[in-house]
């Protein structure tokens, strides 16, 4: 923590110096006012649809709503002027997010007259991505998104043949069940091969004949078997980070089994060349 | 094992030995009848509950109740009286349930005038929770506890993500399905991505329109996909404590994470005390 | 594979041979056979169990019964018979497995005069037991074993904290939602906070209060999330066993890391003392 | 990429290089191509199997399905008469895919006087193995190959122990239960085990006696504790492969398994050649 400087700095500097940064009181306090508004309009935003709460305390969250609205837009607005390249920001992923907070109010205060309850419940999807702005609380997880990046070929040929195992499953189910049986369509059995397979299994769907339900069983059982696929796959890359020792000798004294950051080897201490 | 010393000993000693410890045979006796009683009176609560049983035997059960409670308040008074420092023990944890595991009874005694349903339910709750004097007997799981130590930063990262996750897919199937189709507000919605992401799947919501089984079937796809990243994180921090690194740290620099048999310290080639 | 030895053998040591052993082809015929007559009879009692082929079948099933049950005492007889000390195979695993395969039909054919619904219904599940007979022809495996054995103690101590954590979750559920919704009593509401914690999910019970849904919605979670524990305790122990390098050094050259079951020293090809 | 030459070459080397190769852009663009047809054949078969659909455009999905087969004939011929051993392409996987592919078109053509139900739909699901065709496009995954097949020994182990804990557990419930509750039969019974210990639960047959649930509880744990041994066994099949050993194996005892800087083999002491 540091003093916040506000003598020889223009009021542009001391503006972004609380709202980018953490370091001062009044940037941390910051921080604090924004998360606290965050979770409130969110939480205005699951308030609204429910019937209940809407019925009695409309106009009351109209008003909250406008109210967090404003605020966003202010800040908004703060963000563009205190940065130099104000682009820079408005064309970032948090610039778009923050956008997206506060335009839908506009809109449907423009286009009110069309009552459109389609559109009106897409405005509300649009203020829910607010919740992505909590993003800029959560410290860079680095090691872990390494790893998950460098699983993510070997996740995504997983995925790759789960889907055409639950295709060709899907339709064998279409056929043998057939549309008494809930399996409809080619797509819907799909629907539920993936649902069970993923062991989610809602029952919505399930297989009424003796043949059905053997191959189900098939099915639930493979779902069962291959997480171990990706679990494999992303704890390996995981505990490779933390434990292996790559091949790289030391200049000195030959040894192999360094640390993949070592700088030093930690049989002689000579310094390795990374 | 060793004898119990009952010579030029306060009895407020030899009540702590036989209490606190479990080295005499009288100690682990002491253990046995404790543990007997937890289960009991567990059984007790449960049984308490169930209609018919309740209908039957309900003046014996309520017999059982307030003997259960008069031998756990002798247990509580005997560990007050028999420790140096009463406050220690009166608000450790296990001080804290042991309390909770008696003052129930009394209260509903005095407060039995109001027959209130809600009280006497939140009564029962509180009893339950003698389940957790049970783990007295657990020894500690040292390894176990660390490894879960460490990992805790990574998993929230990870829950905080797939929160955002199911409120983002929940909204969207709110506005997808909508009412009709059980999908009434966005936090019920968001109660099904929850439970369909977990990959639980009751099935008391679940998607009727085309559009909304095709968003399902991403969801569960990604629920059971991403079971790979906590359980990533844990094996790798379990089988780092096994496999490789102690916790001995460079007197230099303070790095931790050196090989069991070197002798230089990784990152700054200071010799490592072994 | 080797020539069965008929000459200067007793018919006890050949039928012992071939029925304990299966390194000559009479001996790998008797398993193919055991095998066949085991598939088939597990089989028999699924299809005795089925109303519409029981109905239809009834006299054949219960032929083939006595065919399979005859066999299987024949074979008893000759392995009681065949080996030195009969006790040691007649209170073993697989002695008292096939002793439960051939009573049943015994037992049911003396009391035949009862007509008991409940007791044909035990018999049928004794016969069942025969499917333990096919474990004879899987091959230990030995490391998978040795894994689990290391591994139970921390096992059973995350079994415990699930156990703790479904009675309270299921406790609290019995208190907010009650017997309208279907949490008529606290062993039933600890049967639903089981299997939604395990993430099996059937839906027959389900919370249909906001709060109780809330409730869920952290007990899912929870579940999802700790599936990683004892994943990452096997995961860690199963390393460990192909990984880990143990910190025995070399008497000769000093290096360590050696495999657990290595003999010779990788580094200088010394032996290794054990 | 490289230049497809022309000059010099036969026309069968000509549409060998741009079928069987991708180096050439004309070789690529067949490839892309090619991938569109087969995603676009595979959604006609889904959406032919939706009633709503089929009924308006079944015409239109009809000739689509024609210019389909004809264009998969065309690609199947040219495949044959392009490679130097034709049998060596038609008997091989992709060949037999992509003769399915083709074939059930002409052969709906030439039964159409029947107009069997069960064949027509027959002939869909033939159809859907086109998707397999798509595998060509997928990189080889070799180490998760290496991985999965190591692998499997214990996991045919571990499913094994699955199916006879399924098959006895199911038994039990079909006893406990009974006919009135869902448990018809034992086979029915078993589908509900499989259905349980893999975590899927659909809820379509659940038990409603209290012994019933306390037998299923005690499935769902187990079924959610032993996930974690497939996992373990994948896992360090992988994590082996990234850490620690190569696949060189000692010339003079055979053994694999040793570190990347080994000199000598551990289990005989001979000298390695690295």
């Amino acid at each position: 923590m540091k003093k916040l400087e506000t003598k020889n700095r223009s009021w542009r500097e001391i503006i972004h110096e609380v709202i980018y940064e953490a370091d001062t009181p009044e940037g941390k306090l910051f921080d604090i006012a924004l998360l606290a508004l965050i979770l409130m309009s969110i939480i205005l935003v699951m308030l609204e649809s429910v019937k209940e709460v809407d019925d009695k305390y409309h106009e009351t969250l109209y008003a909250f709503e406008w109210g967090v609205t404003i605020l966003f837009s202010i800040e908004y607005v703060l963000r563009v002027i205190s940065i130099k390249k104000p682009t820079k920001y408005i064309f970032s992923f948090y610039g778009l997010i923050d956008l997206l907070s506060t335009l839908p109010m506009y809109l449907s205060a423009i286009f009110i007259g069309s009552h459109s309850l389609v559109a009106l419940r897409a405005l509300r999807l649009l203020r829910v991505f607010r919740i992505l702005k909590l993003s800029r609380f959560v410290g860079e997880s680095n090691q872990l998104m390494k790893a998950l990046n460098a699983s993510k070929a070997k996740i995504g040929v997983f995925l790759y043949f789960v889907l055409i195992v639950c295709v060709i499953l899907g339709t064998i189910m279409y056929l043998i069940e057939g549309a008494d049986n809930g399996f409809t369509s080619i797509p819907r059995s799909i629907y539920w091969s993936i649902v069970t397979l993923t062991t989610v299994g809602y029952g919505d769907i399930a297989p009424q004949t003796p043949l059905g339900q053997f191959i189900a069983s098939i099915t639930v059982i493979i779902g069962y078997a291959i997480i171990a696929i990706p679990t494999g796959i992303v704890s390996s890359e995981m505990t490779k980070g933390k434990v292996n020792l790559n091949t790289q000798s030391c200049p000195n004294c030959g040894y192999e089994g360094h640390k993949d950051n070592a700088e030093f080897c930690y049989h002689c201490g000579s310094k390795l060349n990374m």
